[in-house]
């Protein structure tokens, strides 16, 4: 049997028991009941998924995966490919918007090269799972072969349980790779049935010129391809990407040893589609940070059946928004483990009568 | 001149030109510009409030001001009176939601009995500025004296002082009190002109009738004391709170030392209708954390013309949200000063042929 249907079949559906400890727990505790709103919540569904009535949010990670996308020969976007390379160099250095975010967050970063087509001078922190050095073209056949589709995700599976071995309590997910909303767009269009101008968006910022050009590639992807709705590994290995092919390994690993995962905007939410169209009992451990400003986020979240934390306009990338919504993951579980409960406080309580 | 006129006075506009220099500097950084959206706007806000380039966000405190309502007399809601002294007692101990957030967010917590009702006993951490055991029953006359608004106006001045000597660079405010949901929707109805019955929430949890009397004693006491809403001072006194008040305060002189004020929910929001109409310029130096599920926080943030960073369902007052938003700031600050710009970073710029 294979690393990735073994995986898919240890993924578990939460622990109603443990949920059923939270919330009674939360609803002793000294504030109205339901007052701490989504963070009530929060700290149920991470109840379920440790296994633990007190969840520990402790050892967190966010891990960040860089590929280069063939795509790029069309032109759809206006930055040039070797930033993907640059900006990895930048994590690595800790001059990106994630290294300060995970920072003021207390998080590990985690930095993958699964696809970067420029080569990277090897740097301690760096981990190289380059299955090759970026997609093919999707315009003109498939971004990658079945078997590289397979290699990625089972890359991210093998990361992520290298990551439990030093400590894991929740991982973020986090991208980079110049092109990789176009490719995201066609995983959306494709595994929710959306119209691909409703789940194209402007990316890194283009006009609106920019923006039909890159409806049209997307359109053409699927029609030169015709991925299979169907089948995950189809449209993954058609239309996606290296990255986005681990950072679906991640997440299905990450839940097969009951660990959390938040998620961060677009190019996370195009593979959270294909794990969860992988094993649909992955949604349960997913936790969506954010809602991105790019277009077709909202409908991602939505047949992903996932409500956002945060709504902040962001729209980079990285694992920024995730590593917010770990902080809000950890005050969540730290709000359960450490509030009196109204008997530990002497606190009265609600006067029932009167209802 | 009085303190309060003397702190009315000082609140200058917020400093255009390290506003520019902050904003100049975000589009020099290593991501798309715009991006970090909210974030990038609020690190903008915090440079023109501090007049800094790079502002700082070191020292955070949260003042949680406490005090009881004689309009509890007319049952308008749940929780006994004596729960404001219990939950003092559980901030001194530790165990509330706001010492767990504050905690999380490295902020301390400064808890002040303005008004609380029941005795409290001497505590190290407990500042002690009671102007009253409790306000007036509004329905039956005004709340405070006009002397004891003033008093406590001051006192929330004072409070913020002395904070600013231990080392302050950003304050977030919060509120205990039992019955303080009809005190704010009072202030609300008047300053904002809106209906009572719009500006009435279910408070920490009402029926559809206990809903129906608390607007009812609203209307009542609005009828019975007539508060002129052009004189801030007077709805203050006639239908406000000692904690109210005090917060008003805090925000005053906090601005006054160019201290960005991170606002809680509905009750904060009254004590900042209260202090904007004060002072108008205030307004500039208020950081709206998040949207309260209560009714009518809404109406009072677009009033004030602030758009809440976080949605999150909360309802429990205390700073909790306050503290939430005080971890954005930092975070928002530290991405200004701690990413890379493009020429440090050796990462190509957006190729702007394209557009």
């Amino acid at each position: 049997m294979s690393t990735l249907s073994t995986v898919i079949e240890t993924i578990k559906p939460l622990d109603k028991k443990t949920m059923a400890q939270a919330q009674a727990r939360q609803d002793r505790l000294t504030k109205p009941q339901g007052s701490l709103g989504r963070l009530e919540e929060l700290s149920v569904q991470l109840a379920g998924i440790q296994g633990r009535p007190l969840p520990q949010i402790k050892h967190k990670a966010i891990i960040t995966m860089a590929g280069d996308h063939g795509v790029v020969a069309e032109k759809v976007g206006n930055w040039p490919q070797e930033v993907t390379a640059q900006m990895v160099c930048n994590f690595l250095g800790g001059g990106a918007a994630i290294n300060v975010i995970a920072r003021q967050s207390g998080v590990r970063l985690v930095v993958v090269d699964m696809g970067v087509a420029t080569p990277l001078a090897s740097h301690p922190d760096l981990v190289c799972r380059k299955v090759a050095p970026g997609s093919a073209n999707m315009c003109a056949g498939p971004a990658m072969t079945r078997e590289q589709s397979i290699q990625a995700l089972e890359t991210g599976i093998d990361i992520v349980n290298g990551e439990v071995a030093r400590g894991l309590d929740i991982v973020g997910v986090g991208d980079m790779g110049i092109g990789n909303t176009t490719s995201s767009s066609a995983i959306c269009a494709v595994i929710t049935g959306e119209p691909v101008a409703q789940v194209t968006g402007r990316g890194t910022g283009l006009s609106d010129d920019q923006l039909a050009r890159k409806v049209a590639v997307v359109e053409r992807a699927l029609a030169v391809n015709k991925p299979d709705p169907k089948d995950p590994l189809d449209v993954l290995t058609k239309v996606g990407g290296f990255e986005i092919a681990g950072l679906a390994g991640v997440m299905l690993g990450a839940a097969a040893n009951r660990i959390p995962v938040v998620l961060d905007g677009f190019i996370t939410g195009a593979a959270a589609l294909v794990a969860v169209t992988l094993c649909p009992r992955l949604r349960d451990y997913l936790i969506a940070s954010h809602v991105s400003a790019e277009a077709g986020h909202p409908l991602m979240l939505k047949h992903l059946g996932l409500k956002p934390l945060l709504n902040l306009g962001m729209r980079l990338g990285e694992g920024t928004g995730a590593a917010l919504g770990i902080f809000l993951a950890e005050t969540s579980a730290r709000i359960l483990a450490e509030m009196a409960t109204f008997a530990e406080a002497g606190v009265s309580e609600k006067d029932e009568k009167g209802k």
